[in-house]
């Protein structure tokens, strides 16, 4: 049994402060189709296994809003809207990579 | 603006499958905590800034029922409770590593 240590944070560590951000459940799911390439939302829906219309919006508001993707909208009939990644968000590939050799590993 | 393309999957991806079982958003943080030493609720609760009571417990009940970490009981009084990484738990090294690299990079 260990010696009781006293650590408390006064603000988020990098991991935390990231992971505020990111989220991860579905971000980083959402965050490896788009790697590959731009994607429509139904590509999108298609791409991120048993993910729902509702929490994709959601997911993909709060990764606008995060500066991670970029929505470009076409004023096509009906109107086309695509999804990409912005610097920040293709910053995350290594991220991303570990997880993959992780799951490769383990699950 | 691009070609539309089919892509429909079967099964996660084996990012969707890890953070399927991870989760992310305060499993990584706790994961990190861990990754230094083992910890007991309250330094663990220290240690992860901003996470309440009821959510730590939520999340350390499922990261040991993934088998990403274990749970020791002590028969002291009161009696001592101590977490640590699993095998499987502490693979996730270079993925909280490459996450504290692309927060310091981008946060």
């Amino acid at each position: 049994m260990k010696e009781k240590k006293e650590i408390s944070l006064e603000k988020p560590c990098s991991v935390g402060k990231a992971m505020g951000i990111i989220k991860g459940r579905w971000s980083f799911p959402i965050i490896r189709a788009l790697m590959q390439e731009t994607l429509r939302f139904k590509e999108l829906e298609r791409a991120v296994f048993s993910i729902n219309t509702r929490m994709l919006v959601k997911e993909l508001k709060e990764l606008a809003n995060e500066g991670l993707i970029t929505r470009k909208a076409y004023a096509t009939v009906p109107p086309t809207v695509e999804y990409s990644l912005t610097e920040k968000g293709r910053a995350l590939r290594p991220v991303i990579a570990e997880i993959e050799k992780w799951s490769a590993n383990f699950l």
